[in-house]
C-alpha cells in the first residue's frame, strides 16, 4: 500500500544526504561574511581562528594609582631607614593604566608612600609632593602589568568554529579586531502545506488546525543560528506546492516541507521533490516521524536540499533535531559538542519496536541521590510533549524495550538544576496541583505532577521515585482515607500524611443534564454511556465500592472499559459526546461547560516520603499551604473545602 | 586616603540596592507589553500563567488514514468469519487528522481492510470501494485523537515567569494563542568613561586602551532579556559626565557606569550620583571588583538605580554577574533557577582574603571519573581569562583559601559536555599546542594547555591531575630526554611517551641584535638584561644545566630573577624593554618581531597517562599527529623538526 514509502535504517538516511551534499560541494561552510564586532555579533560563528593582532596590555601600565621608581634606588629602605626620591628625576605619580615612564621598572602604591613638601613635611597635595619617602625596597615590575601579560602577540585566542558569547567580545577587541569573519547563516524556507491548516489566530472548527508547526520550527533554526522565513499555507494540490518550492530556491539554502511526506491520499511532497529534482530518502525507520522525506532541488545550475517533514508535531519537531541541527553545524562550521546529557532510573518499563530508532521524552527529577525518568506520553501527535520534556531518551534499533527501573542515558532538554529544583509528585490527578505549582514556582521550585492514580503514587513513593504522592483512597472499612493503604504498600520509607483539601466527587454531565442522570443506578440505562477512570485510581476505587454497595453489575455499565487519565480528560469525553456522564471532581465540570452532580466528599491527602519532608528542596510546600491567598484562591475554587489544608494527618 | 570607598560585605550591598528600589515600587516587573506570537517570541518572559483556551484537538480526530466506522457492527469478526460494511452508512473513508463523522467511533487503518467492490471483489479503488471487509474486531475509539487528548482546555500550559524556548510556540499556538502578554524588557544604558579609551577599530598608543568593557556588558544584558544602549566615550570630566547620566535617566531603567568607580585623581564617579541623586554604596568586599559603586539618580519624579562598574574587565564583567543578572531576572518576573554546578578537585593551593567574597575562575576537564579546577591568573585586569574560563568557584567571607586535593563547587560557564570532551595537558609551554588544539578542535576536541613548566607537568600526571604532560626534560647524564624523570617523578601510573618535535632553544634578542648577544657567557655582561623562565620549566633547566657546565655563576646575571611562564612571556618583556633577551623557542622570535640565536636542539615529548592513552577522549590525537596537513603546517614554522613526530618513544 505504502506508495513510495519504504523505511530505510536512520543512519542509512544522513549518510544519502550527507553523500547528496558533497556531491554537489555544499557539505561545508555555506560562505564567509565580515561583520563588524558590536553586541550582535553574539552567537555567531569564527570562520576561522583568531590569533592575536595587538598585545594586551600594549605598553608596561601601572596596575594602581601611585609613584613609579627604579627599583635599585630603592634598595635598603626599611622602616627605621627609609629613602627619600625626589619627584621627577627619581619618581613620578601614575594613575592605573598609565604607561611606565621610561627608565622606571615598578610603582608603588600611594597608600604605601609619604607624600613630602620641600621641606620634608607631610604634603598636604599627596598626589603633588616634592619628595615621597619610602620605608621598604621594591622589587622590579611590581605593580606593573606587563606589555603582553593578557594577550600576548599571536596567541591563539580562539580556534575557528567557535560560538562567540558576550564575555568573548571583550578578549576579541583587545586582541586588535574591530571587524571578525563569521559563517554566513544559513537560510532556511519553511512551507506549511495543508488544506486543513488554518494560521494562528483563528479559532478552528472541527477537522481544522492551527498550523504551528512552522513556529516551532522557525523557533529551532534560528536558535541553531540559521535565519528563517515562514511561507503562507499552501493547500494540499500539487501546483501549488511545486510552484512554491520552485519559487523557495532562489532565496535559501534548505527548504523544510512540512506534512504530506507520507503516503497518503492529500501527501504530494514526494511526487513534487520527483518532479522538482531527486527524491534521496522517503520513510525512516525512526520513532516519533517515519514518514521523513529527503531529496534535492534542482533549479539551473542551483541545487538546494530539501526535507519532507511529518506533519504531527512531535515527529516534525523530531526530525528537525536529527537531521537539520547537524547540517545546520556543518553549515556554520560550528564545533560540535554532545548535548548534556545525564543517567537516570527509568520510572516503568517502555517497548520499542525492533527495527526503528525509538526516541522517548520524559520528564525528570533528582529524587535522593537519583535521577528519575518518566516516560511522557509517545504520540507523534502530542505537541503538549515537547513542551513537557525534560530530556530525550533513544531505544536504539535492535533493542526491543527497556524495564522499569533500568538505567538510562538521558540527553537534557532542560537545565539540570531546574530539573535538581523539582518537586516530583506522583499519583491522583486534581486541579488543584496546578495551582500549587503555580504558587511554587514563585519560590523557585518546578512542581511536578505525573498522573497514574493514587495507588500507582503510593507505590512509586514506596520505591523512592517521588517525592510526594497525592492520594484519596478510601477505606470501606472505617471511612478513613489513605492510611490503610499506605500501611499496606509503603513499607520501605517513612512518610508524613498532610491534608490538602476535602473535595467533592459527582458524575460530570452535559450542560442542562439533558438525560437526567442523577444517581450510580442510572449508569445501568441504555441510553447512558459511562467514561471511566483507569485502574488504581482513588476515584475509580470510589466508583467501584459504591457501585458493590449498590450491588450494581459494572459489567451493565456501558462504557464501563473506556478510561481516562484525568478528570480533565473525563471531561473532554463528555462534552466531546464519547459519553453522557463520568465520575470526577466539580471543578472538571467548569472547563467544558458541564453540569455537576455532587455525589460523595472525600479527602485529598499530600504523602510526602518522610526523608526528603524537611529537605530545602521540599519545605517551600509548606509555606504555600499556608499563604492566605493560596487558601484564597483554592477556596473559590468549585467544590473544595479547605479547612484541614496543611494539617499533618496520623492513621488510627 | 580612600576617599569615600568603604568597603561592605555583598550582602549588605545588594540588600540596600533592593530596600532603595522597593522604596520607589521598581523591585517588581517593570512592565508589561502584548506581543505577537511568532518565531521573536523566543526568549520573552511569560507575564501571567497561561491555562488553553481552546483544546486540541479540539475534535475527535482520526489518527490515520482509514475508514471510521462503528465498532459495535465490528464485533465478531475473526479471521476466518470476516464482517463487511457498506460505505457511507457502515464506514467512511477518513484521513489523518479528519473528523471522526458522527455516529462512529473508531478507525481502521487503510492496510487493515480489504476494500471490495459493488460484487465484492478486491476493489482497484483502495480508498473508494463500495465495501469493506474486516476480519477482526475494533474496539472504541481506537486510532482516534480525541478531543482534548494534547491539550484539555482551561489546562495550565505554563507558569507565568516561563521563558518561552521554540518547541513551547507550538503548545500555546495549539492552546488558542495569537498574542501573548510578557514582561517588557528592560533599558539598560552603558556608559563608557576614561580619557585613555579609544574606541574599537583603534591601533593603541602607549597609555591607550581600547573600550570593550561597553561591548561585553552589553552582550551580557542582551543574553540576560534587557536590551543594552551604549553610549560613546565619555572623558574623565566631572561635567560631561554628569550631563550624560541625567541625559541616560530618560531612557533607561538602569545606568552601567564604567570605571571611575574607584577612589583615583580621575575618579568622578562617585560625586556624579552624589550630586544627581544618592550614593547608597562605594566599595564591596568582593574579589575582584571592590570599587563597586551603587545609587539611585533622581530627576523629577524619576528614579533610575545606577551602578558603577569597576574598570578592570574581570572586575566589570563580576559586578554584572552578582548585581544586574539578579534585578534583571526581578524586571522581567523570571523563574530562576540555579546555574549549572558541579564538583571538582582543585589543582592547588589558592589564597583568599578572610574579609572577602572571593571568585575565582577555573578552568575544567574532566581527569578518569573526577573533574579537575586549575584556577586562572586572578588579576582584575585580566580580560583572557573571562573567555578562558570554565567555571567560577567563590570562597566567601570569612574563608582564608583552600588547600590544593580539596573538593570545591564550580557553577559552570561552559556546557559539561565541552568540558567532559576537554583533553587536559598540563606542562611545558610550546606553539606547537595551539596548532595541536586548532586541528583537535575539529575532531570535537577541546585541547586545553595548562603551563606549569615540565617538571610541575610530570607530578601533575602522576596525581592524575591531567591526561598528558609536554615535557622536554633533559637528563644532564645521559643526553636523553624525560625518562628519567618520569621515572623519578610519576610512581602512581604507567605512561605512553610520543614524541611531538625536536625544536631549537636559543636566546630571542631585539631585533638586529643591538647589543651583539651570541653566548650565555654575554649574559654577566653589566649592559644585559636577562628574563628568565619560572622554576620546574624544562628551558629554565637547560639554562641552568648549561650555566653551571660553562660555570657561568647565575647571581651575577642581572634579570635571573625575573621570571615569565611562556615563552611568549619572555618575548613580550624583551619587545617592551623589560629586557635584552631570554632563552626561548625560535617560534616565539616571530611574534615580537625579535631575533634568534640558536643555542641548542631539544626533544619535546607528550606523556600520556596510559590508562587513558587508548580513549575515545584521546584517540583523535593520533590522528593529528599522522595527518600530512598537520605535519606540513608545524614542519613550515621556524625551528621544529618533525622527524620523530607520534613516534611511540622507550627510555633505557
Amino acid at each position: 500500500m505504502s506508495l513510495f514509502l519504504h523505511d530505510i535504517p536512520l543512519k542509512e538516511a544522513t549518510k544519502r544526504l550527507e553523500e547528496a551534499l558533497l556531491e554537489v560541494n555544499l557539505w561545508k561552510v555555506l560562505g564567509i561574511e565580515t561583520i563588524h564586532l558590536d553586541e550582535n555579533a553574539f552567537g555567531r560563528v569564527l570562520a576561522f581562528p583568531l590569533h592575536a593582532r595587538i598585545s594586551s596590555p600594549n605598553y608596561n601600565s601601572s596596575a594602581m594609582d601611585g609613584f613609579a621608581v627604579k627599583t635599585e634606588e630603592t634598595i635598603g629602605a626599611k622602616p627605621a631607614f627609609p629613602i627619600s626620591l625626589q619627584i621627577d628625576s627619581q619618581a613620578k605619580y601614575v594613575d592605573t593604566g598609565d604607561p611606565i615612564p621610561d627608565g622606571f621598572n615598578a610603582v608603588v602604591q600611594l597608600e604605601e608612600v609619604e607624600s613630602l613638601d620641600e621641606n620634608g613635611n607631610i604634603s598636604i597635595n599627596q598626589r603633588f609632593p616634592i619628595f615621597i619617602r619610602l620605608r621598604s625596597a621594591v622589587v622590579p615590575w611590581k605593580n606593573v602589568r606587563t606589555l603582553g601579560e593578557d594577550v600576548a602577540l599571536t596567541q591563539l585566542i580562539f580556534v575557528g568554529g567557535h560560538t562567540i558569547r558576550p564575555v568573548d567580545l571583550g578578549v576579541i577587541a583587545a586582541a586588535g579586531f574591530s571587524e571578525i569573519d563569521v559563517a554566513r547563516k544559513p537560510r532556511v524556507a519553511i512551507l506549511p502545506t495543508g488544506s486543513e491548516l488554518v494560521p494562528i489566530g483563528n479559532n478552528p472548527k472541527p477537522g481544522e488546525i492551527i498550523e504551528f508547526n512552522s513556529l516551532v520550527l522557525a523557533g529551532k533554526i534560528n536558535e541553531w543560528g540559521g535565519v528563517a522565513t515562514r511561507f503562507p499555507i499552501i493547500h494540499d494540490e500539487f501546483d501549488a506546492i511545486y510552484e512554491n518550492v520552485m519559487a523557495a530556491v532562489d532565496e535559501c539554502d534548505l527548504i523544510l516541507l512540512n506534512a504530506g511526506s507520507s503516503a497518503g491520499s492529500e501527501d504530494f511532497s514526494a511526487k513534487v521533490v520527483e518532479k522538482a529534482g531527486k527524491l534521496l530518502v522517503h520513510g525512516v525507520a525512526v520513532r516519533p516521524g517515519h514518514p521523513v522525506i529527503i531529496g534535492m532541488i534542482r533549479k539551473g545550475n542551483h541545487r538546494v536540499p530539501i526535507i519532507g517533514v511529518p506533519g504531527f508535531p512531535v515527529s516534525a519537531a523530531l526530525t528537525l533535531d536529527i537531521f537539520v541541527q547537524n547540517l545546520l553545524n556543518i553549515w556554520l562550521g560550528r564545533l560540535q559538542f554532545e548535548d548534556d546529557r545525564l543517567v537516570a532510573k527509568l520510572s516503568r518499563k517502555v517497548t520499542s519496536p525492533a527495527g526503528d530508532d525509538d526516541y522517548i521524552r520524559v520528564v525528570l527529577a533528582k529524587v535522593g541521590g537519583e535521577f528519575l525518568a518518566a516516560p511522557l506520553s509517545r504520540g507523534a501527535g502530542v505537541i503538549s510533549s515537547l513542551a513537557q520534556a525534560d530530556g530525550l531518551m533513544l531505544i536504539p534499533r535492535g533493542v526491543q524495550g527497556l524495564e522499569g527501573g533500568e538505567k538510562v542515558n538521558i540527553t537534557l532538554l532542560r537545565k539540570r538544576t531546574e530539573i535538581e529544583q523539582t518537586i516530583l509528585c506522583i499519583g491522583s490527578h486534581d486541579l488543584l496541583l496546578d495551582e500549587l505549582a503555580l504558587f511554587l514556582s514563585k519560590k523557585n521550585r518546578r512542581f511536578l505532577s505525573v498522573n497514574v492514580g493514587s495507588l500507582g503514587g503510593l507505590i512509586a513513593l514506596d520505591r523512592e521515585e517521588a517525592h510526594i504522592a497525592g492520594s484519596h483512597l478510601l477505606d470501606i472499612d472505617t471511612g478513613e482515607y489513605n492510611f490503610k493503604f499506605i500501611k499496606k504498600y509503603v513499607r520501605n520509607i517513612d512518610v508524613r500524611v498532610i491534608a490538602l483539601a476535602m473535595r467533592n466527587q459527582g458524575l460530570l454531565v452535559k450542560k442542562n443534564n439533558p438525560k437526567k442522570i442523577e444517581s450510580l443506578t442510572d449508569l445501568l440505562r441504555k441510553d447512558v454511556k459511562y467514561i471511566n477512570r483507569q485502574k488504581g485510581a482513588g476515584t475509580r476505587i470510589l466508583l467501584d465500592y459504591y457501585l458493590k454497595i449498590n450491588e450494581i453489575p459494572f459489567e451493565q455499565i456501558k462504557g464501563y472499559g473506556q478510561e481516562e487519565y484525568t478528570h480533565l480528560g473525563v471531561a473532554a469525553a463528555i462534552a466531546s459526546g464519547r459519553a453522557d456522564c463520568g465520575l470526577g471532581i466539580a471543578a472538571a465540570s467548569l472547563a467544558y461547560d458541564l453540569w455537576f452532580v455532587p455525589l460523595f466528599t472525600e479527602r485529598y491527602d499530600l504523602v510526602i516520603n518522610q526523608r526528603f519532608a524537611d529537605s530545602e528542596l521540599i519545605y517551600p510546600l509548606y509555606g504555600v499551604l499556608e499563604n492566605p491567598t493560596f487558601k484564597k484562591t483554592i477556596s473559590k475554587l468549585f467544590g473544595y473545602d479547605i479547612d484541614l489544608m496543611g494539617k499533618i494527618m496520623t492513621g488510627k
